[in-house]
């Protein structure tokens, strides 16, 4: 169940249609994941956040693709965004993600959730050694 | 301002001492932060915590020791944890995180807020696609 | 599934009718959603929160009706509460709201989202400008 | 820095007056604290806001006066909300919880950060035995 | 205290410059406040976010522009980013948003983030009626 | 569907076994919820979580069992993680939560979300009487 009606043939719309062409193109699959579906119901939005995300995910930076599903799946958690946690988890695993350095994620996503709760409850002051400008 | 009164000689309790050499043998450094000074107030917590954190971040695992921070950044940041935020920052730049990596890290984790409140409102159905079972 | 049994019968008990008598009234409607029928397990905290609500959302206040649904829909998106987004948003529908406004209730909501990251991040400190006392 | 000014002479305002009176009594001291200051800006929703804490928190119920604080507590870290965490570690404080109690409190709140952690990632399917109705 | 250096002559470069001309124009003022001072550590980063949001909150849309920083405001609370509270505050207040219309956005924050509490425990099914496709 | 595949045999594991076996002794059933039944996908995880799980809820300290099971209760719903807030729900229930106090519990769980939300948008100054240095 949605928010939105799912478009019947969102293809029909120019603008959607390029940017699903875009989405199969940049990964390479016939595959048009759910969100995207959806999104088409304003081509609009659905063009700012496809291109947005290609953007940031699917071109070459600083960290490599790897590290930056697995920081997506870290974020997502932690917003108890069901859907991302599962598209980026998918993602992540095509990339190379075992099962190991899942484990591994999943380690450093729940210690972190844990030390957050006590220095959230502690409101300890801030040490000057963290002054970025010092 | 904190919760807790900071202990005015932590060290001598002796399980206070021994957590806290720890600290400075595992970092190589003197330097203790506020974190742990704090928490001296309860010992039991102090080694639960030092050591449930230590066995995470300070031990060789499937995930490099940097990713790990990068990781443990990008919870504390969507939780909104200020000393989390800054301890984990400065602890990711002491393992070699540029500012262009750093800025990197900033584009993946506001591009996940933001298809994480599209999601969440959206509320769209999971695709058979992301089951680990199929 | 729930935490709770949903009552069988709520409305013999004459505290749960009368909250019913009165959501029906306010809303001009027989129907009753799931949320109030289920806390009718608890006749005194069905009535806080229904008058509690009543309150707030369906009496004339400086905002309009629609503008406080889509608030409301707004932080039930960033607090992931999967029943409160789909019972505003079908709220928000019935009050006016199209599709080209909860694009575009969706497109802030996004970026907020967005940049709420980039400055849990960042840490920068308030302009003076800010300062609802100056 | 706040995002409204604080009222210079609440108590000219007669509705505010009640209020502070009401508190005053309520909590068998002079001292109003900076909540309350503020949140005169606007009578009603000062009104609403003392009339509806105080229904929960300061009246006889199910569950006794600290267990209530220390809820309080649990959810204003979890939100991260700085100002709640401290008054209401404050009141704790004052109804009896001891050093040890609240080094409890935040191994428990911390180690539900850390599964809730775990299981957004997992996304485990929920056993039948949780369910309420069975 | 920050977790990047402020950059000390950021106009220095071009396409920082470029971006501010911007900002000043779109907002006819010679003001810029600290996000995009900051930000300026990282043109790319700056330039994304400046016309991400710019592309949002500054053009004509199905929204009106105080509507959508009053969105702004009910999400960057609940994500208790102090910053953005800060600052959509004052910008909302810029665009026209008065006391008795900011505590009235409060009134309906404050009910979002009780209810919301109130369903993620009771974990209610959803209501057949809230299907967007039927 | 969750994000990793239920192992088929997990008990084949010895480091599993040893686990299962703790957890049917520690809590004197057979029954082994879901949770740890996908965390045995990764034996050291499994390990890491009940071990740290049983330290802190399953042994005496000073907050009595059930205080704690509803303070986890509190944690898991603000953070939206639906599993925790069914099966620390079973498990209070289990330990003499009874519905007049479960009702309790989410009045104030839901009235700290209600004030959470005005204080993170007020941002009100802390009182000097909060210092627990004072």
């Amino acid at each position: 169940m949605s928010t939105v009606r799912r478009p019947e043939n969102p293809e029909a719309d120019p603008r959607v249609k390029a940017v699903f062409d875009d989405i199969r193109q940049t990964r390479k699959t016939d595959f048009i994941n759910g969100f995207w579906l959806y999104l088409a119901f304003d081509p609009h939005l659905l063009e700012e956040t496809w291109f947005g995300v290609k953007a940031v995910m699917a071109q070459p930076s600083a960290l490599d693709s790897l590290t930056k599903e697995m920081l997506y799946i870290a974020v997502s958690i932690t917003n108890a965004c069901r859907y991302c946690v599962h598209s980026h988890t998918a993602a992540a695993r095509a990339k190379g993600m075992t099962d190991e350095m899942y484990a591994d994620l999943l380690r450093v996503v729940a210690t972190a959730g844990r030390t957050n709760q006590l220095l959230n409850g502690l409101q300890i002051p801030l040490d000057q050694a963290f002054e970025a400008d010092s």
